[in-house]
């Protein structure tokens, strides 16, 4: 089967799809060839005719896990007015990804990050770079926020959008490992309580209005 | 060689301190009995004359790394004043060993989270059950700093025991993966503040001894 016709098409998500929620739970490094080719009842020559190696299925798993959070917290995010209600609709639609555990074994970036941060290459690389991009994203709403009026102008943008972001990382990860959704709400309580700390009277009543619309 | 032994505790050293090392650059799983073997120039029936399994080997060694934060972290945090000092202090300690780079990958007790939050078994449990007592501690020192009337009345000390620790944590995940000691400094920075922002003026002279002390 042919990359390019649709069953092809359908194949190579499924295997995407596959890798992505393996890698989830045991790490990229635990997607090999084989496994998913007896998961998916699938021939290696067939895997093999969607990618080489296993650097390739790997790089393009991180891709398929990009769309997924560019499809699910980043458009729907940035769809909200810039700026503190941006910021806000971020985090939350980042946690509401996380409590519908769409990746069984939690964030797959928080994942890969752990397993990649001391292994150079291109999938490290790689998932250092989607990180910086989702840090950034916090940090240019943070600066909308602060030049729109909303946060006080004495912010600092990249501090804050580092400390809304570690609360939502650490959630993640004493989730799991607790097995306790507790983690969730002090992540989204220390979003809303610092926000509020760093809001003008114009930020709260934008904030406001995010916290309806979000839900 | 005995494990009783002077030798041989030496040598049992000698292997906790290599299966640390390894362990918080490519996970505990890496950490097999052949590697070690080959690494420290030992028989692997040497190896086996101390530990009988992996997971023997992996819970000795999680129990050699805690006692590394018991001695650097704990101990001397909890030396300052109880309450807010001592809240400080545990944090000032916990991001002093991640600078130093004891463990070469970081944290052990993050990475080991990574790795095990969804393997279930004896190591998780272990690392699960540190992990909690770390947050305890925390939260403790802060209830601590409430009863002593360093922190305003209605702080949450859960809430920020856990906000505090998310700070630190990722750091330690930023640092590696981006190779940047800016995020020490923004998770001490998150600290303070964080901490400026919930003491009383008692609570502040306090925070402003304890950090004159720690340097």
């Amino acid at each position: 089967v042919s990359g390019k016709t649709p069953q092809g098409l359908q194949t190579r998500r499924a295997i995407l799809e596959a890798a992505a929620r393996i890698g989830s739970v045991d790490g990229l490094e635990g997607v090999t060839l084989g496994r998913l080719a007896s998961e998916l009842e699938l021939s290696k020559s067939g895997l093999f005719a969607h990618f080489r190696s296993k650097e390739e299925l790997q790089l393009a798993t991180v891709e398929y896990a990009r769309r997924i959070y560019a499809e699910r917290v980043v458009i729907p995010g940035q769809s909200s007015p810039r700026g503190i209600a941006t910021l806000y609709a971020l985090l939350h639609h980042y946690v509401a990804l996380m409590e519908q555990r769409i990746f069984p074994g939690g964030c797959f970036f928080a994942s890969a990050m752990a397993e990649y941060d001391t292994r150079p290459g291109a999938v490290r690389d790689r998932v250092a770079e989607v990180q910086r991009q989702w840090l950034d994203a916090l940090e240019r709403s943070a600066r909308d926020g602060i030049e729109r009026g909303e946060l006080r102008e004495a912010t600092a943008a990249a501090q804050l959008a580092f400390e809304l972001e570690a609360a939502v990382l650490s959630a993640n990860w004493y989730y799991h490992l607790f097995d306790d959704a507790t983690f969730f709400a002090r992540a989204r309580r220390a979003v809303r309580s610092s926000l509020e700390a760093t809001a003008t009277g114009k930020g709260r009543r934008q904030l406001d209005a995010v916290i309806a619309a979000c839900g």
